[in-house]
């Protein structure tokens, strides 16, 4: 019996293909997101000074229902050890722990802010939803394209520290720059073309050599967006092409190839693993 | 007779394949323009203050041309509360409004500037022309990637949100991250690689963290621009591809065939729908 | 003899397939940046007073080769009106006429800046070089897909003063948006993710409306990308793909075709025009 | 005797197919890396006014172990001059020299930075590995778009020199368009959509022509992106298309191609070189 409950529970709670499961997965997450509205909303000064009685009560509401869900979830996780120490499992905790700490010390409900966190569940609950498809043909194309976006990654890198050092060398600390790292934080800010101007070269060699730094991040995002493109454009392509015949195991049909050009054999739509 | 007059009014002003309805689109565009130049000139305090006299008198012009077209516009079309509630309705509606708003209300005569709105009609004109092939190309690319453009901006909005929360926690008020809302406005500042510097991380650890946003900004552009790419692709290669034969329906012909493969009928370019 | 003369200058000066006329071009353009090298060292204030006879001198010399070159160049013109009025000969005018009228005008010495445009020669000389195969398939892919840059940008324009009346209405004079010009400066300043920083909003509405067209900018950056991407690919496929046979005048053979698929002629390698 | 100990230290030093040889490289990497966290740790104020003994400590250290290697590498290579007079060479006698130096001379350790640049050493040592392969592919696609990049780039220049130009004409020194270097440096912050803000249009005019600027250097970064997604695209077709056959040499054939179509000889996956 009570087994059967922890079942139905773990059915409901953790899982999101069955209609109350998925109902839970929705209620739960428009609670996350009002909580998130209401963290923003108190994080305004103005607000905050006039609706503090609200946002205190608003705050009990919700670490009520979080510290339910809480205790739930550790009762109705078939390995409750795995659920508390998963990263799911400790964003719960965060979430339902700071308004408790509250009482003990001082700056302990600023932690509040860490129910944001809590908005990942939207990943979660999205994995069953068919918008998935989209995001899953997006997310395969950055992982095989990883490689390459690492060595991009890794130019970029060396570029910045390199002229991050030069910079800090060029300018000194009249101009702002006045350490190496932030002379890189400098360099990442105009390589990536942010350009916030709160560090800007005031000599002529540095804003030369700030130019073709500019120049520089300007042409070579070129190269990520080669790479997702074509990428993304082999998925496409396969999507439509790569139907492999079932019975000789032979690929590269045209997309309208309703039996295998080989064997004769029938072919079904198969998606690219 | 009126019916008929109303009917040819209804040509003219509604529709634009007649030459006198083109012609009147073109006219009307021409003064919609002008009127927003006008608008424009008249908000530079420099002008304003020299040619007052002018402006209350085009001001007046322009009023009594839109009137007279709204007029025009209610008197000839079919359905008139259809066309009232409309959305050109509504906005033609605001366009004649302010002047004589001005008599009863100090302010009113700022409204004037929803006039711009009325800009919005040179896509109607456009409609007719050939010029739109290509914007009808760009919006159906736009439209059969709506999803995975979704998940990218929804993607982009979780990091925001999270990045934004994080730096209101590091930064403080001292920086000028004075509520979680300002924190956000800073991420999707610097994650879009707009950066105004109107705020700036002023902390070691706060740079750290905006150099990782400002890499991930830079990098992930990549995303839009691929799936954009890759469905113009696919439309450009289609529109040249997929042809379908005529008699018996089958299509996936090769560019340079003239004659089903299926069954041999001729082709005939078509276009994608 | 006196028109030997004149049509040998003339294959000098306004060709450049003759060994003699390639040595004159590459030697004006030397001249030409050594020029612009002057005029730019010449508006550094410290460089200017320390160095204030150099550049005198330098100036008379430059001025003397360029009115030298500008009297030849009319000389040996076929059709000398059309060289005078033409877009190269009134540069070269220009170029040659700043510092005779220093002797009349005050400020005319300012003008010397305009030789910079003689910078503009070097397309000119570039020509004749191979290089220009490169630049040619650029400005044709730019070519043929300009239908959808000029919507794009017509789209574009249309954002930016929409979105500039309203911050101008949002935002006031108080944060600097003066104008309704001002305003749409600011909104380009903002969607192109340029982000200066000297207009900002200051307003929680306007900073909210601020970061929309952000990421509409950061987002339809894929716009353009796609489009010039997809005209490349094309072009590069089709200069790879499209032969036509020159028996029969049928295409779409394979790039590594040497006879006519379909009747057997010889191929030779094409251009696409 | 020597002869082989010092080919078997050249194995280690200078290679790294070895497994000595590569434990050599990856333990260099790492001190090099330790060397840059500290010259960076050094240069932060705070940092180096309470830890400044360590510093001195960490010099020595490192000193020593880059001044040991050096000699080391000047014993084992084969060809010492060319060694020393290479550019690895230069850039470890300068990372070993300064703390010598500073002996003599007051602001000799300053150049301690330039130790940074023995991080270019990952390169060397990437290049064994299997990641390479990716960076390769880029590198290719890079130069074989050379062409097109340099007239892109030359373009950009262009346009910055004369609409700097054109801005140290309208703005003038009291918008601190001081000289034109510095309008040219103002154009590329502007044209790459940096926007550091230092340097702003005041005048009604320079804001037009920015807005100008901006929007072109908005629309033709499409144009590097489409050469380099173009270049990616053909590679990465070529990879799986490019199929030579062995026996006759001819290529082009289909993916999924088993025997040659001209010779009817098997065929082998080949890399496109």
């Amino acid at each position: 019996m009570q087994k059967k409950l922890r079942h139905t529970l773990y059915k409901i709670i953790f899982e999101s293909d069955t209609p109350p499961g998925k109902l839970f997965d929705i209620v739960l997450l428009i609670i996350i997101v009002l909580n998130v509205v209401t963290v923003m909303c108190e994080s305004v000064p103005l607000i905050r000074r006039n609706y503090a009685i609200y946002f205190i009560i608003l705050e009990w509401i919700f670490t009520s229902i979080f510290t339910l869900e809480y205790f739930i979830r550790i009762y109705s996780a078939p390995k409750r050890w795995d659920y508390i120490f998963s990263f799911y499992g400790i964003i719960d905790f965060l979430a339902s722990i700071p308004v408790y700490l509250g009482f003990f010390i001082g700056g302990a409900r600023s932690l509040l802010i860490i129910r944001t966190l809590r908005l990942l569940r939207v990943f979660r609950v999205f994995k069953v939803s068919r918008v998935l498809n989209a995001g899953d043909t997006l997310m395969k194309a950055l992982k095989s394209s990883k490689e390459k976006i690492g060595i991009f990654l890794f130019t970029v890198l060396m570029v910045v520290i390199l002229i991050g050092t030069l910079m800090y060398l060029i300018e000194g600390e009249e101009s702002g720059f006045t350490s190496i790292p932030k002379s890189i934080y400098w360099a990442i800010v105009t390589l990536t073309t942010v350009g916030y101007g709160d560090l800007t070269p005031h000599t002529s060699i540095g804003q030369f050599f700030s130019a073709i730094l500019m120049i520089t991040g300007y042409a070579i995002i070129a190269v990520p967006t080669g790479i997702i493109t074509v990428e993304l454009a082999r998925r496409d392509f396969h999507e439509h092409k790569t139907l492999v015949c079932p019975e000789c195991g032979k690929g590269g049909h045209d997309p309208d190839a309703r039996y295998c050009k080989y064997c004769g054999a029938g072919l079904k739509k198969q998606k690219l693993v």
